[in-house]
C-alpha cells in the first residue's frame, strides 16, 4: 500500500503565493483526458513501457537461478539507463549488508574512471563471476570500453568457456552486442526495442540482475499491474496517482516558479531510488528551456545541510518526502538515560526519525514550502513496482502537460560526438576543426 | 597544485546573456577590498577558520596511532558539519577499498534511521571498536541518541573499561558532551568555539579522523596554508581564487539568473567532496530569499541522466567541473578489438574519461551554459588543503556579496522544536498546540 498526501501542496494550508488551488488542478482536466486517450492507443508504441509488466518471468528466474548457482559474483557491466533502474532495485529490496553476508554478490561498472574500475576487479574472482553487459543501443562507449577491459581479462584466465561468463543485454536485432552475442553463443536478453532506457527497469533489463540478487521479481510486477490498471481506467487526477503527480509538479512550476522538485526519502534503502527518478525527470522533460532540476536530498542527514537553504533561500522548490510506516527493524534507545535526555525514554530510532520528519513538515508548512509526502506501509516489491509505474507514467503525463516528447534525448549527442572528435575517431575530422575553433583557455588562475 | 579555468563562464566565449563580462568581475572591487579588510581585522573571530591550519598536530597523531595500533574499527558518531568533511577526507584520500584491506576500518554513524545503524553495527567486533562521537554544542539528538545505543553495547560488551573505546570532539567547556567527558574521565579534542560546525573540517573534527586512517595531516594543513597565505595577501579577484570562485558564482547568479550552483566532477573520489560543499554553500547562503541551490552530478554517469536537462532545459545553471591530471591508476583498453571500436585503440579509460569531460564542456559551450574547470594536478592531501580553504573563504566572501551572516542557520532550529514537541520534551507544550494547529491531512490518496 502506498499513499500520497499533497495537503502542503495546497494553497488552504500554505497560502496562494505558494501553494495550488484545487481548481488549478481541476482545470487540466481536457488535457489530461486527451493524454489518457492517446496513452491508451499507443501501449504497443511509445507506452510500451505500461506493457512490460506482463513479461512472462520464466527463463528470467531459470537463467538467474542458474547464475546464482554457478557463480559467486555478479558484475553489471552498463550506465544510465542500464544501472540506475536495477541499483535502485537492489537497494530498495536487499539489506544493506547484502554483499557482506550473501552472494552472488553485487557490482557495477558504469563509470570509466580507471580507479573505479580496479576496485570493483580487484574484490572479484573473475574465474568465479557473471558479468552482465547492458545496453539497448548495443553500442555505449563506456559500457562497451569497460567490457573489452572485461572480456581481455576473461579470454586470460577462464580460457574457452569464457563465453559462459557473460549475458548480454541489448536490443532484440541489431547493434554491436546483438551482433557479437550471436557470433560468440552467448546468452543474450531483450530490451524491446519500443522502450528507452530510462523507462526500461521492469524489463529483462533490470529484472534479470534482480532475480540474480534473490528479489522477488514476480511480486514486483505484480505491484507494477496494479498501478497500470489503475491508472489506465481513472482519469481523474485526484484518482489516478501518476497524473496527479505531474499535475501537481507542472503546476508548481509553471504558475508558482517552482523550477527544483527536491525527493527527500527518509530511508535510506531509496537514495539510489532518487537517482533512478533524476534521470526520468530530467532527461524526460528537460527540453525547449523547460523542465524542472531534479534534486536529491536524504533525511535526516541533509536538515543538517539544506534546510536552511529550503526554508529561507530562493522559494523555488517542490519537496517530495518518502516515507516506510513499518521499518524491518528497530533499535530502542536504552531507558538508562542522563537527566537532560529524559524524553527519549521508552522512544525507539524510528520513532525519533519519525519526529524529525514531521517537525521537518511542520516547519516547512510555516515557511510555506509545497511539500508531498508518500508513504510506503513496507519496503516490498510490490510496493517499489507500484512506485515505478507512477513516476514512470507521471513522466510521460508529463510530456502532455509540457508540450515535449518524454522518449527523446536530443541534446545528448553532442557531447559524445566532440569526444569522438578528440580521441580521433574516423568521420569526425569536422567535428575536430568545431572544436578547436570552440574550445579555448582564455582565462586560467593556477596556485602551486 | 591546483587550476581554475573559467574561459567558459565569459562573455566572450559563451556570449553576454549567458556569461559574464570582465569589467563585471572587477567592479566589485570595492566590495571586495571591503571584506579584505574585514577577514584580516576578526581572525580571530568569526573567520577563525582560516587560522585553525596553524594548529599544533602532535597530540592528535599520537592518539591516532594509539588508536590505530589498539582498535581494528574506528566509528564516528556524528552528523552534517561533524560528519562530512572527514568522509570528504576519507573518501578523496584513500583508495576506494579502503575498508577491505586495511585498518582501522572505518564507519559513520550519522542517520538514526535503524536499519543503518543496525548495518553498521553488523560489521564490527564492539570490543575492538573506537567511537569517536562528535558534536559542537555537545547535543545534537542524532548523534546522542545514537552515543546512547553504542554506550549501552559498550558497556554491556566491553565492561568497565568502556571509556577508554570512546574519543569525544566537541566544545572546550560546555554542553552534555564535555560534561559527559569529564565524569567518565573520556578523551577529548576540542571543536574551536569560534568555528562553526560546516567549517570545522581543520580542526580536530576532521584531522583525528583523518590520522586515524592514515591520512598526512600535516601535508593538508600545508596545502590550506598556502591556500590562506595567498589569499590573505592578494586582493584582486583575478588573483585570489576564493574571491574568483565568490564572484563568479555571485554575479552568475545575481546578473544572469543562474541560481543553481552544479558541482559535477569527473573523479568518483570527490563524490563526497560535493556532500561537503552542498553544506557549506546552502546553509551558509541561503538566506532571506537569496543564495544559490547546490547541485551533486558525477561525470560520466550524469551525462546519461542530466546533461540533457542542463544543456536544454532552464538556463538558470553555472557547473563546476573538476578533474584530476594525474590519477593513481589507469587501464590500458585492449589492442584486440573489434572493428567498429577501432578509434579505441592504444587508448586508456583515463584519456577516454577526459575525452568524455571536454566533449561535455564543448557541447555546453555550444549551448551557452557557463561552466569552470578546477584541475589538481594529483588527489594529494596538499591539494585537497588548499580546496578546502578556497570554498570556505568563497563561501565567507559570498556572504559579503549577497550581505548575509554566512556563520548562522536560523532556519534549522523550527524543525526541532517541532520535533521535541511532537515527541513529548517537556517545554514544549505550546510547540505542540501549535504543531497540532498547522499539520493536517486533508488532500490524501491511497493505492493498495
Amino acid at each position: 500500500m502506498i499513499s500520497i498526501d499533497y495537503t502542503n501542496v495546497m494553497a488552504d494550508t500554505i497560502g496562494e503565493r505558494d501553494g495550488l488551488l484545487r481548481e488549478e488542478l481541476l482545470s487540466l482536466k481536457y488535457i489530461l483526458r486527451e493524454a489518457h486517450y492517446r496513452i491508451q492507443k499507443n501501449l504497443d508504441k511509445q507506452y510500451y513501457f505500461l506493457k512490460i509488466p506482463e513479461i512472462d518471468t520464466t527463463e528470467i528466474k531459470e537463467y538467474a537461478n542458474y547464475v546464482k548457482e554457478n557463480f559467486e559474483y555478479f558484475v553489471l557491466v552498463g550506465i544510465g539507463g542500464s544501472s540506475l533502474g536495477t541499483e535502485m532495485l537492489f537497494q530498495s529490496l536487499k539489506w544493506i549488508n547484502y554483499n557482506q553476508f550473501h552472494h552472488p554478490k553485487f557490482y557495477v561498472l558504469d563509470n570509466v574512471e580507471p580507479e573505479k574500475v580496479a576496485s570493483v576487479l580487484e574484490l572479484i574472482d573473475i574465474n568465479k563471476t557473471c558479468f552482465n553487459v547492458i545496453s539497448k543501443s548495443g553500442s555505449t562507449i563506456e559500457t562497451i570500453a569497460n567490457f573489452m577491459v572485461v572480456l581481455d581479462l576473461l579470454k586470460e584466465k577462464v580460457g574457452e568457456k569464457w563465453n559462459k561468463h557473460i549475458v548480454i543485454t541489448t536490443d532484440p536485432d541489431k547493434g554491436f552486442l546483438r551482433e557479437f552475442a550471436k557470433k560468440h553463443s552467448i546468452k543474450t536478453f531483450d530490451v524491446p526495442s519500443n522502450v528507452s532506457g530510462r523507462f526500461s527497469v521492469l524489463s529483462a533489463v533490470g529484472l534479470f540482475p534482480a532475480s540474480v540478487v534473490g528479489i522477488d521479481i514476480d511480486d514486483l510486477l505484480d505491484g507494477a499491474k496494479r498501478m497500470k490498471q489503475l491508472c489506465l481506467v481513472e482519469e481523474h487526477v485526484e484518482h489516478n496517482p501518476a497524473y496527479l503527480i505531474a499535475v501537481l509538479h507542472f503546476l508548481a512550476n509553471m504558475r508558482r516558479k517552482k523550477s527544483i522538485a527536491v525527493m527527500m526519502p527518509y530511508v535510506e534503502r531509496l537514495s539510489r531510488f532518487v537517482d533512478w527518478w533524476r534521470q526520468l525527470w530530467a532527461e524526460s522533460l528537460g527540453k525547449d528551456e523547460l523542465g524542472q532540476t531534479p534534486v536529491k536530498a536524504m533525511g535526516t542527514i541533509d536538515q543538517h545541510s539544506q534546510i536552511q537553504l529550503y526554508r529561507e533561500g530562493i522559494k523555488d522548490k517542490i519537496i517530495t518526502f518518502i516515507t516506510v510506516d513499518n521499518p524491518y527493524r528497530d533499535i530502542k534507545i536504552p531507558e538508562n538515560l542522563p537527566e537532560e535526555l529524559g524524553f527519549l525514554k521508552g522512544k525507539t530510532l524510528n520513532q525519533l526519525l519519525k519526529g524529525e520528519l514531521i517537525g521537518t513538515k511542520a516547519a516547512f508548512i510555516k515557511s510555506k514550502i509545497p511539500n508531498l509526502t508518500i508513504t510506503l506501509d513496507k519496503l516490498s516489491p510490490y510496493n517499489i513496482g507500484m512506485l515505478i509505474i507512477m513516476y514512470e507514467l507521471a513522466t510521460a503525463v508529463s510530456g502532455f502537460l509540457y508540450k515535449v516528447n518524454p522518449f527523446d534525448q536530443p541534446a545528448v549527442e553532442e557531447g559524445k560526438e566532440f569526444m569522438y572528435a578528440w580521441i580521433g575517431k574516423k568521420g569526425y575530422e569536422e567535428k575536430l576543426e568545431e572544436l578547436k575553433d570552440i574550445y579555448k583557455e582564455r582565462y586560467k588562475l593556477k596556485i602551486k
